[in-house]
């Protein structure tokens, strides 16, 4: 089996040749290996710093007598509660194994070769990564002042087009888009191509957008069957390590991303989690009241040494360090702070920055006024 | 928007509404509640009727201090370890969100419409779905008695066929095929034919198979490229409420499955409690002699009655009751026995009865024998 390598070129189907795997933030334990150290800040990952609801770890102790048992497929106890929780319908819900799931299913649902799926030019990740992996071709539309241009999108959009991925708040850039510029636009969407709002950061823009300027996606999907909104507990709900997610739309659309679903794709643990968070109301507030202080403390900061960055009302903000921006992220990594270099977005001069708790925060901000 | 389910119908891609789901076992709640019950034996998703290692909820206690963190994409500390407990290098691993992830990926890089995929009849129903979601032509080859038909499978490759789905033993029939029949057919599929090997039963067929007659798949990947072998978690390491499984195979096609791996699919529990379940073995050999006892227990009554059922070296067993198999399966779940009917495999006049402990196989037989 001299040829192998060429053999296997020639079998596999050729989407699987272009995708660009997505590069994820740097793993605390490794940093601690290669530098020796023992003290880590990780601002990389959008993670919540204050950890998750204590309620949930007397709650996973339980589990374990389930362990064993196979997950409930349907999801069927956590869908009724966070349907409860977003006043919808059970079945205008369904759950993934985070939200990344289901927004990979939308573009095996709808999308192939041929086809087009539109996102805009720094946006998360996952969407060209989708559109790589059903082989269809990925439109990056430019963004205006780091932020989705939604009149650009919309004239983007042409026959081929099945599919359009917009993120409210946008990670990496933490921009976001009004609720009359939105409203504008979805009215505007013809009904045959899909919109799949991606709303991670969804409960860090309510709080951080000024009152009235941001539109919260459920709203809308009982007047536009084209749209999905999906959400997530990996954010403020800090269950990151346990993968679950959720998407809002009409029950004939979820039917179908339902179908392409493994049949077992949510674990137990991630069900159980998920609907104990939703118990504790208290943690999200006390979250959001650390996020809005940090953002303060970081963007003060930031603002005193007249170092720029991006306006965010996500968990994270992204700050322009010039041509120094890589250098420097290497500085950090030996004072033992991660943070997200954005050259994969296309942003050399950008370091993403997670909104830590006070220490982890002056940890970054200490270690960075050193090296300026 | 009156005309929406035309519109839906007409936008996605057409596998979508050819896929016929997978049906999984009964839950105990569901039971419970429809039936009013609350002692209910559940024999039907062939799970570890012991639970899984002591060791375990020990260990995930301490992940609570991680819970917000994202797990490794790439399962590195996991990978490690198994690599050394099969005895291969590393990369020659990937872990997947329970085996179906990966049994699923190999069918989406190799395979799409227009490619024939094979399998057997009774086959794990995951494989014919497999082939629908990528939109390929499933290849039914007519089992015999019961088993898989591998020189018959070997005769239906042909210039489409990108993929062979063996499950060995093969659920829901816990039949296996023997060494010599093995190596006979894996020798003759062309190099160009991907051959996934199911063993999610191996451990089971390993202790129940007459020695020397089992073949470990994991002894052929060198010699064959085209050969992929999965191992799963969720058996007797009983993790199937956290979703873990792995596949071995030649790194370089490994690296095309995890490219269309989403990069957070294996959550931090799962990897946690495999890495552990590793570390006693002890819990494994008990798990597998409750589980020859309990065979042995299970088949002794229907020797003992003159029923028929298909031999079986794994952990379940598959009983013919003939006309009355579905009216019997209502019956079993009034005495709060859940087992598994078999239509959905085209065997509408067999149940297939997971090997439970010793109380559960005689409340099972008990249930039985009254209802005879």
């Amino acid at each position: 089996m001299n040829d192998s390598t060429m053999l296997f070129e020639d079998l596999v189907n050729p989407e699987v040749l272009t995708v660009q795997p997505y590069v994820p933030g740097k793993p605390i334990d490794e940093l601690k290996r290669e530098m020796r150290i023992s003290y880590v800040t990780k601002l990389a990952s959008n993670e919540n710093p204050l950890g998750s609801s204590l309620k949930i770890s007397t709650g996973l102790i339980a589990m374990s007598n389930e362990i064993s048992r196979y997950p409930d497929g349907s999801s069927f106890a956590l869908r009724e509660k966070l349907a409860q929780f977003i006043q919808k319908p059970m079945d205008w819900v369904t759950i993934g194994n985070g939200s990344n799931e289901l927004l990979e299913l939308v573009a095996r649902v709808f999308a192939g070769r041929g086809d087009e799926i539109i996102y805009s030019q720094y946006g998360f990740a996952v969407y060209p990564i989708s559109a790589q992996v059903v082989g269809a071709t990925g439109v990056e539309v430019p963004a205006k002042e780091f932020g989705h241009d939604l009149e650009a999108i919309l004239n983007a959009i042409n026959e081929k087009t099945k599919l359009i991925y917009l993120a409210n708040p946008n990670n990496p850039t933490g921009t976001y888009f009004d609720k009359e510029t939105w409203e504008d636009f979805i009215s505007q969407v013809p009904e045959k191509v899909i919109v799949v709002l991606d709303e991670a950061y969804f409960e860090y823009a309510q709080d951080l957008c000024p009152p009235g300027t941001y539109a919260n996606g459920l709203d809308y999907v009982e007047d536009y069957p084209n749209l999905l909104v999906s959400r997530t507990f990996s954010k403020v709900y800090g269950l990151s390590s346990l993968r679950v997610g959720y998407m809002v739309g009409y029950p004939q659309v979820l039917d179908y991303i339902n179908r392409l679903k493994q049949p077992f794709s949510v674990n137990s643990y991630a069900q159980a989690a998920a609907m104990i968070s939703l118990t504790d109301p208290q943690f999200v507030k006390k979250s959001l009241l650390t996020n809005s202080q940090g953002m303060r403390q970081i963007t003060d900061f930031l603002n005193s040494k007249s170092i720029d960055f991006i306006p965010s009302v996500a968990n994270f903000v992204t700050v322009n360090l010039g041509d120094k921006a890589l250098e420097l992220n290497q500085k950090l990594l030996q004072e033992g702070v991660i943070v997200r270099p954005l050259a994969g977005y296309q942003m050399q001069e950008y370091l993403r920055v997670s909104i830590g708790t006070n220490v982890e925060n002056r940890h970054f901000l200490g270690a960075l006024n050193k090296l300026l």
